[in-house]
């Protein structure tokens, strides 16, 4: 039988979903908005280590992150906060583009599929 | 030896992809674009529906969605549809950005993957 | 133990990303940006066979392919190197929006996931 686990799950959506070995988070988006880009993205990554820490995963067992920034001329200001993040020897593939976000004070959203940690 | 099976193939694409368990589907757009948003979304929740049977798996199987609103003030509005619709105890992770779609009319835009049900 | 294999890393990702039977790759972009945006499409598309090929995949396996055009009147263009690229008979599920891309120049980047070849 196929076995999906969900964790935080709300009217919308969940925040994490892992199946086959899969996990698959929710974008990410900074709870004090109040930060400019570079402490909203250090917010963000943050939020997906607690999240994959619950599913079972770690950064290192990243596979693709899809970043969204509401202003690409910001796309240096997020790198500060995700190169001193990113694991130095397991690092994903990454595409990074401009999008307006569900709130105008999102200045970027972070979405991760990883693997289980086995 | 590996088995892709794919589905309504066009000269650019197939509606849905099926592989080792999982299913990925095209970016889905509403058939009819003279409804609203909300109906929008409706029209493209019945062709997730549809393909998602066609290829052995339905909404409770969701792992992701990725969905693209041509306006993003309307979230709410698409939101509407999506509450009605997804599972009521097993809802995918989710992002929702703002973007411009191949045609104007397009309001919105849904992408998911799901797993083969088992 | 969890075996994941990664191409060409930098700072800040990896080109591509292979686990599970799969292999993600980073969202491309063309060397040569003087060209437009079919020319472009076309460079975008040879890096990913360049890469699905160091990953021991080619582009009939791939499962789904997200289309980034920086203007969406462009998609027609796009669309000529595509439809002369993609596989007759194994076509990816797609989606394409608009959205701004890292730098100015770059007019389209497409971002894949495939299989590994067995």
């Amino acid at each position: 039988m196929t076995i999906i686990k969900r964790l935080e799950s709300s009217a919308r959506m969940s925040q994490a979903v892992i199946a086959n070995g899969f996990v698959f988070l929710a974008g990410q988006v900074a709870p004090d908005t109040s930060a400019d880009v570079q402490g909203q993205t250090a917010q963000v990554l943050a939020e997906i280590d607690r999240l994959l820490a619950a599913a079972g995963s770690s950064k290192e067992f990243i596979l693709s992150a899809t970043i969204y920034l509401a202003d690409i001329s910001t796309f240096a200001d997020m790198n500060k906060s995700w190169e001193a993040w990113v694991h130095p020897v397991a690092k994903p593939a990454r595409a990074t583009l401009q999008a307006l976000l569900v709130a105008p004070e999102y200045r970027v959203e972070i979405q991760v599929t990883a693997l289980v940690a086995g």
